[in-house]
């Protein structure tokens, strides 16, 4: 468009009065209950008492026995209580539900709610059988229910269902949401049989005691019967999903997976299709050229397919306490922010400007092309020398001519500034015919 | 944690006073006007008009020679009209800048912010140079500035950078933000000359007449900037940012990679280190078994690491008019969102419950475990045929005793019904000595 088509909008001056600026006042910052301090719990309050967060203060942990839970890095302005009904009377703002299970949390939450404090939870299980219910029931009044942390942990697919694409017409998920089972599949895959694997996972902390809810996809039903709510806009409940479980899956059924370029995941789909919502739960044989057959131990991965956007892609580490803590912050700042009525990719305090450089510290390849005789390495090699730069390596393919030879010297990792010292020098050699290509390896 | 560190909630009358219920009352659609009507403004106003989405309605497209630019399907109360003065002398709330560039653009986004209407826009150049000053625009006369389409299309990487991952403290962005740049080299890779690659990619659509943005890595930077200052929340300029161009790559560099067990990839970093931003955008080689090795012709893909969470990645479309306008079109729904303060991923209107079932029509593989002896296959065909489902293969491993030989059927795509009532039937027979595996395979 040239610029023909407006006057200069500089002397414009619009017929309408713009509205008057309205100030944003910072609001208050929220005051935020933990209810059950294991592993997330734990981390939640690390990320909080760490990071300056004007907007969300922490100012009660609960915990049965919560004397042998507390722990010295909680600033002692923090409460520490037994008492759910101490936090449910006090005057926090948000309660951050991490004990898990329909009961009693369920029954919390619902009190939380009820008395018009919002409830920030990672528990999958209450939000897939009763997320609607509870819903509704902060709608009432007049607060909010977030459960980012409930599916994939830190992986932030809800909220990028749920805002991120919520242009598109979303038709179709796809996705591997049970880091034990993904973990006990790879292990079968390389030799170990169903038992012995499992056994690993129990080791390791992947698998619980008693691994029911992941080998029969009930852990995994649950997510997705989240995530197909927000996504395809289904009523769906974790009963309506068939689930298959992984113990039947041996070594031999990889072994034929891998002669079609396959291989066997675990994998959690709901797909629309006219008036019918597909969905299930159950090991099944994905490509290899697939990102679900890339997908390692807990990791969790999710392709949600839109009518405009086509395949979209999210994917990080679906469990541990650290990952699933910033799923459950980052709702408690979406709260804040919210309230402030800003959700805008804004900077509000960007820090000074940074010096900014471009000398990351990395492997190298240098590509030389020259015209060949003796001595070339020698010179190059010396020159790279002075500057303290280590070869690693030098290839040389053959079928090249020799006067436009290329080869190519691997570093050792050095800085972009001796390089590009280096590299000048090496510019006024006569054996080059053309530029030398310098190319950082990541590792 | 067990009942007994609460009293049941149920019977729990809160000592505080819970505040009263707030109705909340539907905010009225915004007024929406589309500036630039090209291939992106053309799919904005198709999944406006497409789709009922109650909070946006679209009112006034703006373009210059607008009459050949009508098309029929958009409803007749949209007024099409040359002026940008009378879009923003008008009652639109928010204004779709599509025009791209800084001028004039640029002077239209600030006239529109300073009327006090939010902007919508996909103009990465004008955010990534004038973001900041814009923004302070927009705080200033209370109203919305939002670019979620600037980078990377239709991949929502901004808003799950901005608020998915806000829990965390990011320190790292590594990408692949152009896919003219990435269909160029992977077309290298196959054998074909950079000039050769380019012609392909402007025949194609996917390079410009003057492709020098893209192929000095300009266009890249200009999203590595606005996604490190989102991310990484650091005052940054494009200009600060060092761009490689990848016109010197060549056959030869790939074949080098390759033996290092690599390909070669423009990248474009950024990394928070003590007090200093290092930013590039290079081409990089990078390991096959990377994710960003995997990218394909105008895909994106952005890693994001942070202290807590690890590395998250988003991919998807990078461009296109329908990916980018779906990144558009959430940003409108995130503004009417934030007007009527809902964040939750609630789902207020679920349509009635949909007939829920896994009987997705695919292929399959079956895993037979029998005492081996003639007549088997004769006997599975025959039931098989039966249903209706037809044999695709047959494969059998050696090694494996005859008494519990293992061997597989593919099938060609069938329903899961005609497939159970199959396999029920085969559950009968007295040969296998194991429960009989169906795996679906995934396209």
């Amino acid at each position: 468009m040239s610029s023909s088509f407006s006057s200069n909008p500089r002397l414009f001056r619009p017929g309408s009065v713009p509205p008057p600026a309205i100030p944003r006042e910072p609001a208050a910052p929220f005051r935020v209950a933990i209810l059950g301090f294991g592993t997330v719990g734990r981390s939640v309050a690390r990320i909080l008492c760490e990071s300056t967060r004007p907007g969300v203060r922490l100012t009660h942990i609960c915990n049965r026995n919560v004397m042998r839970k507390r722990v010295p890095w909680v600033p002692p302005r923090v409460r520490w209580t037994e008492s759910v009904e101490e936090v449910l009377c006090s005057d926090v703002d948000v309660i951050v539900e991490l004990v898990g299970g329909l009961r009693p949390a369920g029954d919390w939450v619902r009190a939380a709610l009820e008395c018009g404090k919002s409830v920030v939870t990672a528990n999958k299980q209450l939000i897939a059988y009763d997320g609607p219910e509870l819903l509704a029931i902060a709608r009432e009044h007049g607060c909010q229910l977030l459960f980012g942390a409930s599916v994939a942990g830190g992986v932030p697919v809800l909220s990028g269902l749920e805002q991120g694409l919520a242009g598109d017409r979303l038709s179709k998920l796809c996705g591997i949401l049970n880091g034990t089972c993904n973990y006990i599949l790879t292990r079968i895959e390389a030799g170990v049989s169903f038992e012995e694997a499992l056994r690993e996972a129990q080791k390791l902390g992947f698998a619980e005691a008693d691994p029911t809810d992941d080998i029969e996809g009930f852990d995994a039903r649950a997510k997705l019967t989240i995530l197909a709510r927000t996504a395809l806009h289904s009523s769906i409940s974790p009963s309506d999903v068939v689930c298959a479980p992984i113990h039947p899956i041996s070594r031999v059924d990889f072994a034929y997976a891998a002669n079609l370029g396959c291989t066997i995941r675990q994998i959690s789909r709901a797909e629309v299709q006219e008036d019918r919502l597909f969905a299930a739960v159950q090991p099944a044989v994905v490509p290899l050229s697939s990102p679900l057959a890339r997908v390692q131990g807990s990791e969790n991965l999710v392709i949600a397919t839109g009518q405009y956007g086509g395949e979209t892609v999210f994917s990080g580490f679906g469990a541990g306490g650290d990952p699933t803590a910033v799923a459950v912050v980052s709702d408690l700042v979406a709260l804040y922010r919210t309230r402030s009525n800003d959700v805008s990719h804004g900077y509000p305090a960007l820090p000074p400007h940074r010096p900014v450089t471009s000398e990351f510290s990395s492997r190298h390849l240098l590509r030389f092309t020259v015209a060949d005789r003796p001595g070339i390495i020698a010179a190059l090699a010396g020159i790279l020398a002075k500057y303290e730069i280590n070869i690693d390596a030098v290839f040389q393919k053959p079928g090249f001519p020799k006067s436009q030879l290329p080869f190519v010297i691997s570093l050792e990792e050095c800085s972009a500034t001796a390089l590009d010292a280096a590299l000048k020098e090496i510019g006024a050699l006569d054996f080059l015919v053309a530029p030398t290509l310098s190319l950082p390896v990541l590792a």
